[in-house]
């Protein structure tokens, strides 16, 4: 599915890391969010409050989460799941664009 | 009005200009399509296909349409019309949040 559908969708974006990570915030009917995004090419570490499941539906990185010593390398398609209150690394080689999806 | 609410939002975004404009394309119930995006510090020039209407939703920037010898400075709140089949050149000093009304 390219699109989500009866939507609310917050006008203003989200940016990031001096524009390395621009998101824009999606309601859904039933209250919970998601945030559309891209991230271009950069290494940058992203604190995590909430868990969340970051789907990749573009590009290709590579992705090292707290305590973990191992990159991963996601491209469209795949997703990973970051737990709460932690971080991961993130080395974007191609921009990545992503659904991020809260709790 | 801080959202858009019943709408269509299409995943991947719009990237133009190295990233230095992005958005996320919305689709209303009566098939109209709007862009809310981003465009960072720059000097551009957007070529502009259907007539469209840039609403300024946050930052600042100076614009020139086609033809025109003179800049305006629009911040948020305000708004300007763009001819079909022309252009017009911006220059952002503050980050800009805008909406982007088709036809």
């Amino acid at each position: 599915m390219s699109q989500f559908n009866e939507v609310s969708v917050v006008k203003k974006a989200n940016v990031y890391f001096d524009g390395k990570c621009v998101s824009h915030t999606v309601i859904f009917a039933d209250g919970t969010r998601k945030t559309l995004g891209v991230i271009f090419p950069s290494s940058l570490t992203f604190n995590v409050g909430a868990p969340e499941v970051m789907e990749i539906t573009g590009g290709s990185c590579r992705v090292r989460l707290a305590g973990a010593s191992e990159w991963t390398t996601y491209a469209a398609g795949q997703s990973f799941s970051v737990p709460g209150d932690s971080s991961f690394d993130i080395e974007v080689t191609e921009m990545v664009d992503y659904v991020c999806h809260y709790g």
